[in-house]
C-alpha cells in the first residue's frame, strides 16, 4: 500500500530538476506506451495501462525518462482515471511552458472485471489537451495519428 | 428466457444511482469494447458484439461501470439493433447531461448465419452521435480515432 | 452453371418483401464484410470477396439478412465489378429512399491469376455513393473509417 | 427452426450418391475450416464454428464438396457437441471404408454467453478418432499438426 | 469483497446437479480460454487469466457452461494459482469419475506489476494432470497442441 | 537479362487492344498490391514490390489485368522508381482518358541491402497523383484510405 | 483454356534438362509457399493455393527455381488435388533418385464456394511422402514443423 | 566507441557526391523503416530505432541509398533524438533544395529501461518538416498515411 | 553503472526470505516473459530481452514475484548470457530443492547492432535444465511448449 | 561486386581470433534471425534471408555478433544455399569443437520471381546437422522449436 501511494511524497520539481535542457526544437515530442499502474479512489481496487505524451516544446526539452517520473508521481495514488490525465498534462505544461501538451490514457479498470458486470475486454481512454494541441484540429489529429500502431 | 429480458426490470436511475462524480474535465471519456450479447425481436434469434461509448462530460462523470450497466439494461431485453444503439445513447444524455454523446454498436447476428444466406463473416455497425458529438465533425473524428485498435 | 446464374430469376421485391420496418433512427447502418462469389462476363472466369455496406436511414430500416439477399440477387449472374457495385446501390435506394447510400467491393479476380499476369497477390476495389453520401466528404470518411478493420 | 433441423430428412447415401471416385491415394486427405452452426439439444440455444476433417483413404477418395456436405446432414439437427463429432466420422467410415478417420470440432456455445457464467471467450474442443488414426500415435499427431494455422 | 470470494458458499454438487448426461463419447473434451478473476491469499492482491480444462469422458459427459462454474466456485475465493489448478482438476473428477482430467492457468498476477518488480508482462502457467492424462504422455501432448491457438 | 527488359518490345496500345469497356461508372476503380519486379539503372541492382493503381473513369474502364499488363510493360526495363511510377500513370491517362488517375509503388530496393548501408527493413515510396486526384485532395485521401489493407 | 491446360505439352526432362548439380550435400532442402493455379476435372472448376515440397538429396540437388517448375507441369492440367500431389512426388523422385521426397499441397476449391454448400473458409490439404520421409516419422515431423511459419 | 562516434568524420557533401540525379518528378519520395543506432550524449546511453524520410523533389531526386547513408553520419554521433531528426532534415534541404522535407524518427531509449523508470515497452517519436511538409497540413497527413504499415 | 550492477549486493536468500510456502503441488510451474536487462562483460555493452523459468515443485513453492527479482539479482551484475542463465536455474535449485528446473533466456545483444555486423534483428537463446527437467525428454519438450504464445 | 564477394579475403580464424571463452555451460546456445545476403553463383542473381545458428559447446563459447561474422564470410561469396549452409556448420565446429551444430538458412531467391516462373511468395530452407544435434533426434526438435517464433 505504501508502494502504490508514494506518488503523495514526490513532486515534479524534485523530479525535473536539472533535466531541462535547451535545445532549438519546436515540433511535437512523443512518448507513447508508458506503463501505468494506479488505485481507484472510490474503491480502492486497481487499473492500468499506457499513457501516452506529447508536448510542443518552446526552446526547451525535458530528458525523456522524466516523462515516465512524472506518470508515476500522479499514478501512485488514489486517482480517478479522469484527473491523472489532466494532472500529467498540468504538470509538463508548469514546467516546460510548452506551446502544448496532450496526453492520452487507455487503462483497463478491475473494477470492470472483478465485480458484477464482468466486461474483461473492455478498456477505458481520457485524454487532456492544453494549448496548441486543444485548439488546433490538425494538430491534435496530428498527435493521434503517430501513437497509434 | 428470463435472463435474456431482465433489462426490462431495470432502470437507468436504479443503477446509476450515487455513482456520478464532479470531476473538473471536460474532454472525452471513452470506454470501448464492452461485450454486449441481444435477442433480435423480430425473430428471437440472438445477436452480439461491443459497445463503444463516448461522452464529453459537464463536470459530471459516471463511474465507469456504470457504462456497463447501462448497456445490459437495453441489450438484456427484444431489441434490435439500431434502437439499442439510440436507446444508451439517449439514457447518458438524461442521466448526465453531457455536452455530447457517442455509442457504436459492432455486431454478429445470427440470423446471417442459421438462416438461407449464411454470410457467416459479416458484422453489423450502427451509431448515434448526440450534441457536440453530432455536430462537429473532429470531434466526431477523434472518437473514432480512439476507438480503433 | 444454374447455381451461378441464378439471380436473374430473383428480383429486389421479391426479397425485401415484408422486410422493412419504421424505425426512428437517422444514423449511418453498416453491414460489412458480407462474403460474394460471380462471375465475370467477359471471360466467365470467377472473382470472389466481400461487399461493404453503409445506408442513412430516412425512418425505414430494413432487415440485415435482406441486404445480404441483395448481393446475392446481383452476383450471381454474369457480372463485372463496376457494374455490380452500381446495381447493389441502386437497388437499396430505390427499396429504402434513404438519405444516402454506399456500396464498396473487394475482390480477387481468377483472370488476375489463372492467365499469363499471374498477379496471386492483387485484388480490385470499386464503390459506389449516393446521396449524402456522395456529397458529404465527411459522411463518406466515416463510412470509410467504419469499414476498416 | 425448419431451416435449422432440415438435416433429419438427408441421408450420407443421397449426398455421396456418385461422388466417390477410385484413385490411387493412400495418404492423408484434409479439409479444414469448414464453417459449422447447430443448436444444442438441451437449451435449443446455437453453438457454431469449424470442422476439421481427415481421412486415410483405402483407393477411394470422396468429393471434397461432400464432406462439407456431411457436416450440414448432422449439424442441422439437434445436437451436442460431442455426438456430432462423432456422427460425422462414423459417416465417414461408412462411407468410403477408408483406413482411418479423424474430426476435430471447434465451437463457440452460446449458452456459454448468454446466461450466468458470460465467457465471452471460451470454446469447446471435440475429437473423434477412427482406424489407424486412432491406434497410430504419429498419424494422429501428424494430422493435429497440419490442422493448425 | 463479498462478491470476490462468494465461491466459498457454493459447492460443485449443487452446481452439477442434473447436468450431467450419458454421451456414448470416449475421446477428450476440451473447454479453453474461460476468463478466470481471482485474489491471491498472501496480500489479497487480483490475479486473473484464463483456464483450459480437457477430459477423457467415460460414458458420462458434462453440460459445458458447468465446467465454467466449477471455475467460478474456486477462483472465487482466497487462493494462490497452484491450487486453484489443483481443486479445479480435483473437482471434475470427483464429479465424473473420467478416464483422465487436465487443467491449465495461465494468469497476469497484479503483485508481479504493483510492486517493487515491475514486470508488467510476465504470466504464470499451471498444470494439474490426472488419471490417463498424467500418464500418457501422447494423451498430455494432445491437450497441450489443441488448447494452443 | 532479356526477359528483364522484355518491356522494351510492348506497347500500351498492343496490350490494351479490345480491352477498353463502355460502361455507365463515375467513381474510383483501384487495383491494389500487383507484384512488381523492376532493374535500377545505376548499378542494375533489382528492386521489387507493390504497386498500386486507382483511376477515376470517363464512362470507360479497361479490363482489369490489363492494369496488371501496363505495370509489366513498364517494370521489365531499366528503370528508376520515380520514372516508373510516372510512366504507369501517363500510359493509364493516355489509353483511358480518365478524370483522374493515381499510382503508388512501394519497394525493397536491393542496393540498400547488398551494399555498405545494409538497411534490411527499409521500404521506398513513391506516388504519381493526375486530374482530379491531384488536385482534389478528399480523392486522394479515399485514394491512400482504400489501398490501406 | 489453352493457357490453363498448358501442362500436357511439356515434360519434367525437358524442364530439369541442365539444372542437376552434383553438391555434397544430404540435409533436406525445402522450398514452400509455390503459389499454384489448376482445374478440377469433373466440374472444370478452379482450385489454387501452395504446395510444398522437400526432399533428401543424395549428392545431386536441383536448381530451385525447377521445382516450381515442375509444380507447373502438372497443375496446368485438369486435375483432382491428391493426384497433382502424387505426380510431383513421383517426378521429383524419377529426376532425382532422392533419399525421401514430401510434397504438401494446401488448396481452396472454387466448388466449395461457388456452389450450394458455400463453405468459403475451408482449406484442403494433401500429401504424398516417399522413401525416407515415408518410412521415418522424424524426418516427416521435421519436415512439417519446417513448413509451418 | 570510435565506431559509434564515426559519424563525425563524414559530411553530407561527400556522401552525396555525384548521387543526385535530374528526375522530371515532383511528387513526394519516402523512404521508410531506415534502421538507426545512436548514443544519447547525455549519458551514453544508446538509443535506437526507425527513421521514416520523405521529400517533394524540385527536378533533382538523391540515390536512395543516399538517405540511409545522411543517417548513418549524424546517428554515429553523441546526440538528443529532437537534434537528430532536425539535423537529417536539414542536410537533405541543403543538398537537394526540395519544395518540403519530412523525416520521422522512432525510438527506444535504453535509458528508459536500464534505469530506475524501467519502462520497458514506451518509444519516443520525434519530427521535423520544412517546408511545403511543415505548411501544407495535407502533405503532412499524406506523408504520415504513407509511412504507417 | 551503480544501478546497472545493483545485483552484487544482494543474495538468494535475503530476497526469498520467508516467500517459500508448503503447498502439495507436484506439477510444472512456469513464469514466463519476465523481462530482463543487463550488461555484457566484455565490452560494458547492453543486451536485454526475457526470461522464462519452470520448475517442478517437491512441495515447497515459491511466491511466483520472488522468482523476478532472483531473475534481477544476476542480471544487474555484468554478465554473459550462458552464465546468467546457469546462475538463475542454480538459484532457484538451492533454494526450493525442486525435483527439476529450466531457465531460458531470450536477448537481443546490443553489440550484434552497434558495431560493425549491424545484424539488428538477431537474437541469442540459452537455456539450462537441471534435474528432471534434464533427464526427461518429455517434460523438456512441455516445459518448451508452454512457454510458446 | 568487390562488396558482394569480400567473403574470399576473410577466414573464420581472423574473424575468431580472441573472442572464444572458456564457460562452464553445455547446453544449446542459439543466435537465431541472422539476415543473411548472397550471391547464386549459376545466374549472379542475388538471394537472401535469415541463418539460424545452434550449438551444444563443450567448455567453450564465442562471442555472439561472431557467429554473424562468419555468415558473412561465407555469404559474401558466389553460392548456393545448401553449400553456404554446409560451410557455416563446418566452420563454427573447426572452431569450437563443439558436440554438436545446427544451422538453418531461410532465403528468398531473385531467381524464382525475376524470371519465367515468377513465384513471389516462395522460399528456400536448407539445413546442416553435425554432432549430437544430427544424431539426437530430441536436440534436433529442441533446435527446431526454439528458433520458430
Amino acid at each position: 500500500m505504501q508502494f502504490l501511494t508514494k506518488g503523495y511524497q514526490e513532486s515534479t520539481e524534485d523530479v525535473l530538476n536539472g533535466a531541462i535542457f535547451d535545445e532549438d526544437h519546436d515540433e511535437m515530442v512523443i512518448v507513447k506506451d508508458i506503463d501505468m499502474f494506479s488505485l481507484c479512489e472510490h474503491h480502492l481496487v486497481p487499473f492500468f495501462g499506457k499513457v501516452h505524451i506529447g508536448y510542443l516544446p518552446r526552446k526547451k526539452v525535458v530528458g525523456l525518462s522524466k516523462l515516465a517520473r512524472i506518470v508515476e508521481i500522479f499514478s501512485r495514488r488514489l486517482q480517478v482515471q479522469e484527473r491523472l490525465t489532466k494532472q500529467i498534462a498540468m504538470a509538463i505544461t508548469e514546467a516546460l511552458k510548452p506551446a502544448g501538451v496532450a496526453v492520452v490514457v487507455e487503462a483497463s479498470h478491475m473494477c470492470m472485471l472483478m465485480r458484477g458486470v464482468q466486461k474483461m475486454n473492455s478498456r477505458t481512454i481520457t485524454s487532456t489537451m492544453l494549448g496548441v494541441l486543444r485548439e488546433d484540429p490538425k494538430s491534435r489529429e496530428e498527435f493521434l495519428t503517430l501513437i497509434k500502431n
